[in-house]
């Protein structure tokens, strides 16, 4: 599967250097940060191989046209939505980096769901705005939800929804889980297709979102979707914020007060995620939003790196990488 | 052990309607909110038993020296550190309500856990100040805490902390429990005395305090057992604010921006527990407060109410309540 070119551009600064010294047996390795403009354009041609975390601005369709060398591509970053696939020549293999977060992501998962369960954040920001006293009851509507034998529904169960799924088990939860096959795992119950969603939006009391973002699953969650949820659900963010649809969350949100969204994950402008929003999620008070920091503590530790490095080395090796995904799924009309 | 009088006085209206029937087949009930002071004056030697909430203003010391029948006070709470012990006669049976918020309360101590952990309350705060933009990283010295194979330290391995200890195996962390006596719990490593509290300190990530309040745990937390702490701990407090000493954990908080305090519960003011702290506790990005909420649902569902009722019952038969406290334990200079 390599090509005869083994160059590698590696577009990053978070890969450390133990990492390019493994790579550097390997093939030839560039760092984009050490290129000038000119110098990047003379080497385009001979690149066999990207080591990419977000997508490089210096990579336009322009340059990638430049690049009839590429054969392959490795994210960093678990998803690859951010990866150019209509400027790409069908031959190029990408790699996702397909649970290499999902330790911490399903850990941030909990954090987001349980904040929103026992509204800490809403009642740390009260009592900040001293609004409030001590009774040791709640105002009805505004109850903390319990979550033993409540209902968790999963959506997408890849490395970090069954993750999400095991630490439910230990909170005594029923887990409902929606895939695109119906997957085997002890004590879950699968849900496909549309009907499937369906069957287990009505029934969860709190729900994950999962997923890679690609056509089928942009904007998964909208006003169909959110009416069949229950009034008092809560609904978690820890993939990519175009699963959920911007306006209708937030009209449901208003119109629902008792059902809550946790995110940290957000909108594309631009092409980029970005905190900027069409509407004040922020003034909500059943809205909890952070700033996509489920994975940096990762990068520390430097896991997700070393499995990236480690499936390029593969591609370099001649070996198949594992985590290829499938462009058609990717050519859609959401270009981020 | 019934007294030959057996007239219920219930000082709380957190009890329902088909409870209050069920007492009334065994005793004399009488709700504290339908009778006059001279009416409550009139009764009070023929009261036998006390169903109480939280400590009732009008059963002042005086008053109860004129309980003269007085033989049981259940509870509803889950903790007695709020019965005025020193005012009692010894012949009088103390249950608590120990276990009856189990669930719940140890699902809010993984919530502040969590929010705590991942700095949800925090991030979230920065972000409706629009003190952040999406860098993916975060500032060194703010890093999230990832808590897979970390070590969580329970203190006090009763209803509530067994609990804890039991989500804990999900998110694959190792569990260190201080307890009186060393217990068995499958997977929990125990530690008891002053040099295993220190023990267990020294060498836990995150701490839960679920412990009752008596003369041997108020401030257990103190200077010195915060500086066996890792400078990066998480310490969550779901038990009484009084087992941490106030101006040290200030203090503490201050000195080490990356040691972070998450709690429900709150110092005492004039014997009652109140928001009013000595220190701007609000003010820090390292602690959380929420209003000692991690009941109330229980309350809603009523199952602490029906525990405290059949242990109620259990006493009006004649048969030994459950939960009975050891007085000499209450008997302190923390009259509260």
């Amino acid at each position: 599967m390599t090509g005869s070119n083994r160059n590698l551009l590696i577009t990053t600064d978070v890969v450390d250097d133990k990492s390019i010294k493994t790579l550097s047996k390997h093939s030839k390795v560039y760092k984009l940060a050490d290129l000038a403009e000119d110098r990047l354009d003379e080497i385009l041609p001979s690149i066999g191989c990207l080591l990419v975390f977000s997508w490089p601005r210096q990579l336009t369709p322009e340059r990638l046209q430049r690049m009839t060398s590429l054969r392959f591509i490795q994210s960093i970053l678990a998803g690859v939505n951010h990866v150019p696939f209509a400027s790409l020549s069908e031959s190029i293999i990408v790699s996702s980096n397909a649970g290499a977060y999902s330790d911490e992501v399903a850990e941030y998962a909990w954090a987001l769901l349980l904040s929103a369960a026992k509204r800490v954040v809403e009642l740390h920001v009260s009592l900040r705005e001293r609004r409030w006293t001590l009774k040791r009851t709640l105002d009805e509507g505004s109850e903390i939800t319990v979550l033993k034998e409540k209902v968790l529904g999963v959506i997408g169960f890849g490395g970090i929804g069954s993750v999400v799924g095991r630490i439910a088990k230990g909170f005594d939860m029923k887990v409902f889980a929606f895939s695109r096959k119906k997957l085997a795992a002890r004590g879950v119950k699968f849900f496909t297709g549309t009907r499937g969603l369906t069957s287990l939006l009505k029934k969860s009391d709190g729900v994950v979102l999962a997923l890679p973002l690609t056509s089928q699953t942009a904007r998964i969650i909208n006003p169909e979707r959110l009416s069949e949820m229950k009034k008092d659900a809560i609904l978690v963010n820890i993939a990519r914020g175009e699963l959920v649809d911007e306006k209708a969350i937030y009209e449901h949100l208003v119109a629902n007060p008792n059902f809550r969204y946790a995110t940290d994950v957000w909108w594309y402008r631009e092409s980029r995620e970005s905190l900027k929003t069409d509407y004040p999620f922020l003034s909500l008070p059943n809205f909890i939003g952070t700033p996509h920091v489920s994975g940096p503590s990762g990068l520390a530790t430097g896991r997700p790196v070393q499995l990236a490095v480690q499936n390029t080395v593969r591609f370099l090796r001649g070996l198949r990488p594992r985590n290829i995904v499938n462009p058609e799924e990717y050519k859609t009309s959401y270009p981020y």
